[in-house]
């Protein structure tokens, strides 16, 4: 493989291929994947993640399209990378534009300028999230002003997913029942804007005022960030409201352009993210040390037979891979 | 506290009171709990792990409490772990007792000679499972014949749970809709016996067919393990077909017996456990070694600020936490 350095420069130069493959390589957690992510890693901070969350059917894909079109019409460039599973993007299809390509998950296609970019969701069960991550800072560091990350909001896969956005719209819609409820868990206190689509539909109103009322019982974040997550009407088939929330989001922006607000916003997310970090590499490097897949099989043979105490094990070898060398002394 | 073996002798003797002291200081993860659990650990093998899964309503505790009978005429000694925040059993109740005990979530008691503790699924999220089967070892320790570990079979946490069971009881009820779908992820792969239960009800054949022609579906287990998972209808109000029940079970019992079958089951279980006890020592152990809360709390500031690049800050911990002591030689 080529060099990183210079495999980033041609991602940085508008070769989509070589960022396809880029992207590949991390989602698939290549062995080169490290350097090329800590070789990205500076030129991806300027990239405002955005994240879209809500139910399937939501229409969250048609606003993600009609947000990536004003963004190209002010001249900023823009990524999507689409985790939901149902999402049409996975069919390569953006509103307005007349190629669909036959994109299969997994792939990256530039669609009118735009990267479109739909992962995998199959076989990464519990690291999705950082996955997503790190495509999303590969796809940042090709020079991207902006990332719209469009997920389901409702395992906790998607839960963790939303944590890595800069700005979290939330897309409900009238009429879908306990659709706010479902939503509940984690997703609410995490929202930054909330949209109801499809607000032509009956129920708009009333949907509105449970999302205030639920606002004003939770209450606290707004008190601390002195942010108030405004709620925008949207009709996503139109394009109506579309400016309110393209606007919405120009605001939460600047908001956290300021006193240092989206910096604090993403230590908390890089303070969750590195213990995991830590975690693997640390699991890993005890591989390395001879507690690997092998032994750790064979001792589980052995607890299971009441040969071995497993309270007694782990602490041993936890102590023999950190005091190994101390021995030697 | 009393060293863990005094501890363990009272448990062994019948101290309900010990028993339930032991499992609430192994529930809240308190200092003493490994050396009792590793007190206990030998002692806690030959209890049969019996778990019964289902969705909320399928009478699964109804079941529990005949089998529970079933197993007191027959002159063994049972205990209940429910894990279920909808199980009556935190209400204290046993079918056919007229004791009833006003028992919170939490508490341990002895009902007609048999242990019933329900376990706090609150706050628990992510080592319910973990814990769980940290609790089954204790109360097995003092001297059970069968644990029986009552769970809704929905969640991840509870998939988990299952795996800790030596034989798994799948109950499902007819007209519940999609009550076979919605068990399909996992559970219905890790079925060692199906109970339609309410079988007077319209539907038990079509369900009963159902489940044959999924089981056929999928087919590989049957063939690699020479069981096939039989289904039993059984009506818990009357106690219709728990005696096929029961008789179903013994049968798996004694094919688990054979030729170290249960000794390889359980070896899958603690091939998963003791890797995430090692994840967690390693963690606790990198907290110890100068790598805790506030100096990961100080790095993810400074990823965040873009001053500390998080792809070679992991690798040079980890290197830094392994070969600190080489490098003093």
């Amino acid at each position: 493989m080529m060099p990183a350095d210079e495999f980033v420069a041609r991602i940085r130069s508008g070769d989509v291929r070589a960022l396809a493959r880029a992207v590949s390589l991390v989602e698939n957690g290549a062995p080169e994947s490290r350097e090329l992510l800590s070789t990205c890693f500076p030129m991806s901070r300027r990239a405002l993640r955005l994240g879209i969350t809500g139910v399937p059917g939501a229409g969250k894909s048609t606003l993600v399209s009609h947000l990536v079109q004003a963004w190209r019409a002010e001249g900023s460039k823009a990524a999507v990378v689409a985790v939901d599973p149902s999402s049409p993007f996975t069919g390569g299809a953006l509103l307005g534009d007349r190629i669909r390509i036959q994109e299969r998950a997994g792939s990256l296609d530039e669609i009118n300028g735009i990267y479109v970019r739909s992962m995998a969701t199959r076989g990464a069960l519990g690291g999705l999230a950082e996955t997503t991550g790190e495509v999303v800072d590969v796809i940042a560091a090709s020079g991207r002003d902006v990332i719209l990350i469009e997920t389901v909001g409702v395992g906790q896969d998607e839960v963790e997913i939303v944590r890595l956005a800069d700005v979290t719209v939330v897309v409900v819609v009238p009429g879908m029942g306990d659709a706010v409820q479902s939503l509940k868990a984690g997703i609410m206190e995490i929202a930054d804007i909330f949209v109801i689509n499809k607000a032509d539909r009956e129920g708009a109103d009333r949907l509105e005022k449970e999302i205030l009322s639920m606002q004003s019982l939770v209450g606290v974040p707004v008190a601390v960030n002195q942010w108030s997550a405004p709620v925008v009407k949207t009709v996503g088939t139109t394009g109506e409201g579309v400016e309110d929330l393209f606007a919405a989001i120009g605001r939460r922006s600047q908001w956290l352009a300021q006193e240092g607000r989206l910096t604090a916003r993403r230590e908390a997310f890089w303070r969750n993210r590195i213990e995991k970090m830590l975690r693997e590499a640390l699991i890993n490097e005890a591989g390395v040390h001879g507690i690997g897949q092998q032994e750790m099989g064979e001792y589980a043979e052995q607890v299971a037979m009441g040969t071995v105490d497993p309270y007694q094990l782990i602490p041993a070898l936890t102590k023999r891979l950190f005091n190994s060398s101390k021995e030697l002394q």
